[in-house]
């Protein structure tokens, strides 16, 4: 059985990131969706670990897609992998800005596990300008994000926006 | 009578903005040149907005140019737009990084407003290399910044970094 | 009256040039559509320049724009825009590859002519990834071009590419 | 079992093309090297199709790849992976234009056959360099390209060098 | 006596920035790496100055560079060269965003001091994607980089990343 | 004494080659401008060996630049620059093209001279857009080219592209 991991920190899940999850599932047996946990890292992310995981998989769920599930990670992504038994990392390309930095972590990510390979697709056209922050500063500005998140994620983004403005 | 919007945050405006505002100044009937209010911003800006706006009627008026005019906006770009019966948001390219920043905000701004055109200039060369920010940090090192931003700009930049360093 | 001349090959006109010319259409009372007449250039098109304006007047006239009209060109584009009275030269961006072609040659032009303007618009995603000679590529091998073109072009293509493959 | 195709000129294969294809095959069960077949193309490659197979076959016997083959095509890549039962196109991307041209060619592809994924992995750094026509122009004027290309390759192309000055 | 100043930040040096340093110093009769002193930028480094000085210090010693020297500088890059005697500014480009960045930063030096010249090497390709900041972020998660900086500069990285994790 | 040289087609020589060799030669001792000889190239230059040798000497002169000087080379860059006693290969960076192109370049000949090191300079802003092909095209279509070449290389391309037309 083959499986392969899709990391990043969905903050939170696009239809662009499902466009990448869903033809990911399409060529591997199992497809893990790994949600970087932010304990370690600098910025916090605007949605805690458990709602961006709930996001992922409701939205699997609602493609049909039997065999992704999303984890949380907090250790080196190669790592992560191994755990897993995963022999890919695979992640979509969406601009050239894009291509230089999965070069660059792609050839550290070599140097940590040769074993496991770094797979790229191709973002399509239609989301190929979809990014999580583009999303979160249209909604912060009250902008139509209805064709860009699943919609529980757009309700929970207007929500979570309010809260902040208020409680600032 | 057509009008367009040229948006950024002008922080403070440079040669190279005002090279893009008389170009397009020419092409419509009314320009306004849409100054972002930084209080639903993460990052404060060096110039309050009142100075922003006064620095930029100072230049166009320096420049002769009758048909342009500064105001704040607080909403989405596009919003801003119709708000005034602009049919065209407006801007320079400078660089690589530019041009895919701006490919993104097209397809993101043409989904909430198909009616509302964005529309592009080439920075003209000799102003290629000309950002705000780098203008900023050569002032904070005491450079010379006579030859990219206007006179007035150019002192209250040096008396605004002395300040900032003096109260540090 | 605002006039404006889009140029290019137009070997034959894709469904991407035609988004570029109707948003284009929409911007300026007059819009030209240049073809180059290719007697002075190296490579030999496929379609001859009759044959390629033709193409273009049935497709704005399928579309039902009726500010633009297509004429061939075989002098520099600003000495055409200004014997046509037009302000500016407006051209779609689809890559960084057009990007740096466009950056030269909107400075070429502007040395040139200076008050001829150089403008351009952004591909719709859709089209990001659509050339002359891909769709040509395409064709030659059988592939389905329903899609990229339109209909009495894809029929032209075909037969065309059929009749240089059985005279070789 | 999984089949991926791995498409290309191959005139001749690299160091670079031997370093894609040995990871490739660790992805997939079966890897077929498709050798585009020039008869239909426009420029005539340096070696004919039976050497630039050969050269391939002999390269990854050396290297002990077993469940890989190379094979002509003359057809659309995209029909030429159905007939083979292949789900995957796969590629190395070396640089910006790499990348430009094959998110062209993936959207193209995805549009004629939806079914086949186009897959991309990243070219080792001490490949990134490294093209099939680099390689002629030094062995051209006598450089050497023994860390290059195979021995064999390297010998034969010194050899058909030679012959083509001498017959000129 | 021909000088070069080699600036950066440098923290921590890494085998990237030591194989330009080496290759400057083959060039230049003599090579100052000049390290930026933290106080007037914005972001605080991981290492203080005098450490970061003194691993460039003891790599450039290990490789036996007699001609380098490491000094900090708190001034502009082209005020320091001149005190210094300096003719050129010499840097490594390793990509896109890099050259984007130096292109911006060569011009604007230029109008500064057109007496100093701005000098560039390409990375070598096995060194090509590695920055001070991605060996930080390897290092966060226990990744090994002893192949990436030298061994003085892995140990205090993983001490100081430890003593950071444990005080927070 | 330190030599380089600065190799290039030069058909012919523009302000922009001059602006580097001009900057290159306060750099260097000795500086050869390299002029590729075209007999084992494939695309005919328009001018002749000799007639760009001449062009370039001219320019040298009327700049004042008495250590530079221009000769012909027919073998690769890194064994010509041995001959001469350079221990460099200088060039300038416009774009990205450049530096993709440039980055594989210098990657293949440290392969083959690892002594020969490959030193770039960023192009001025106002030469930015300047390439020879595009010269010689505004030419052919009777654009003003007195910004852009020396008078007499104007002058020669206005007399060969006129005597070509006739010809042809």
């Amino acid at each position: 059985m083959t499986t392969a991991v899709c990391p990043g920190s969905y903050d939170p899940i696009t239809y662009g990131h499902l466009d990448v999850i869903r033809r990911a599932a399409a060529i591997y047996d199992e497809l893990i969706v790994a949600v970087v946990n932010a304990s370690v890292r600098k910025t916090k992310p605007l949605f805690d670990i458990d709602e961006r995981l709930r996001f992922i998989e409701e939205a699997v769920e609602a493609e049909g897609l039997h065999n992704v599930r999303a984890e949380p990670f907090d250790v080196l992504i190669v790592e992560f992998a191994r755990e897993k038994g995963a022999t890919a990392i695979i992640k979509g390309l969406r601009a050239i800005s894009d291509f230089e930095y999965e070069l660059e972590m792609a050839s550290l990510n070599r140097l940590q596990a040769p074993d496991v390979e770094s797979v790229y697709l191709m973002a399509s056209p239609e989301y190929s300008f979809l990014r999580s922050s583009g999303v979160k500063d249209l909604a912060t500005f009250g902008g139509d994000i209805s064709k860009l998140v699943p919609p529980q994620v757009a309700l929970r983004l207007q929500e979570e926006l309010t809260r902040q403005r208020t409680t600032r």
